[in-house]
């Protein structure tokens, strides 16, 4: 099964928050959380209209990694992505369908993250997250309102249940990082490449969702290779 | 090729206008006409954002016929759709998905109908439509905000071009279901049932999308049945 978290970071305009727990609800989500919004008032009661319980549900919090405590997996929502493959921040990114395909056999709650309304999500959350998913919009006018893009994801997202693959834990791809980390150091990658290339990894794997089963394989081949270096060394 | 009219039937909130010009450009749309809207102020451009220039373009009419005039097919949608399929007005219903699908080959203006926020399109508007569209919800809280309904609908219709089977236009379906009127009339069909049985063939033709030789042959059989019946009816 997979279970969604909408996280608001910084929504600057209570209209759009209230505008996002009645989608929330008319597509069947219910967990909201909110990092530092604005004042929410009489305006996003309003939007909310049927919403309301949503909205006075929605965990308030001051940082973004008390919002997706738990997650499994973090999707960064951007209306501008990656233009190139190079950059590993925002690239490869996802359609909302592509998204909703990729998740069909996991099991695991899904962090969807939007930013504030002037300048989306900065980059230092989006290299925090597994994935970047991007709603295709006109060369025109791209930038879309965030409660009708929290709108697209939704309806895309509504409906579906998942398999059960479960996901391993973020703290666990935490740890997976940091060991790559680690190894980077001890083969002397050069130090000028290891930021890009670990936010490779990132994205390569976060794609890939890593099962429980994988994470342990994964971090027991880097264990050899650690040991390996060092019986190497020793020589 | 598809293109896409978007009509707004008595907008009550001005947000929302501006709102739904800011998805349709997001979503490279350009085609707006409203009935007997709201006034449109300040708060229709701040919503509309940098859309301002589809909202100052929108066409204003009086009545739900010019706003449609010349479109080849005009979809209702519906936050109630049909209960059972004896009740013909709103069912059959589609999704914005399967909506999508049966454009695939087609080719014509296609009408996206949302009505006023407090009670959507009324019956007298939707037994005018071809098709009625649904955009599947929670049954907690299924009624959405009409810029996000819109929002849904342009985001599963944006970068699809349709094909070339062109769709016969309005004046011939209206012809076609005259012709079924008359012809109802001649063979005595029960009175009673006849309103009825016009919708739900209205239905059938509508979701069928006839193109113009199919309108030509179904007029010349419904010609010959009628012939047929006046020859009979001499012996």
């Amino acid at each position: 099964m997979i279970s969604i978290r909408v996280v608001l970071v910084e929504p600057l305009y209570e209209g759009n928050v209230g505008s996002v727990c009645r989608s929330m609800k008319n597509f069947g989500f219910h967990e909201l959380v909110l990092v530092r919004p604005c004042k929410l008032d009489n305006f996003a009661k309003a939007m909310a209209s049927h919403a309301q319980d949503l909205l006075a549900a929605a965990r308030i919090v001051d940082t973004f990694e008390e919002a997706v405590a738990g997650a499994n997996l973090l999707v960064a929502t951007t209306g501008k992505p990656g233009a190139h493959f190079n950059s590993h921040v925002r690239y490869p990114f996802y359609n909302p369908r592509e998204l909703r395909a990729m998740l069909e056999n996991k099991s695991g709650t899904v962090a969807l993250i939007f930013g504030r309304e002037d300048y989306g999500l900065p980059n230092e959350i989006v290299e925090k997250c597994d994935l970047v998913a991007f709603i295709p919009t006109s060369a025109e006018y791209p930038i879309m309102n965030m409660a009708h893009a929290a709108t697209t994801f939704l309806y895309e997202l509504s409906g579906f249940t998942g398999g059960n693959v479960a996901l391993a834990d973020r703290k666990m791809m935490g740890r997976l990082y940091d060991h790559f980390g680690d190894l980077l150091g001890e083969v002397n990658y050069p130090e000028h490449k290891k930021d890009k290339t670990l936010m490779m990894l990132r994205r390569i794997f976060g794609r890939a969702m890593l099962n429980r089963r994988e994470y342990y394989t994964m971090m027991g081949v880097l264990h050899e290779i650690g040991l390996a270096l060092e019986r190497a060394k020793k020589r």
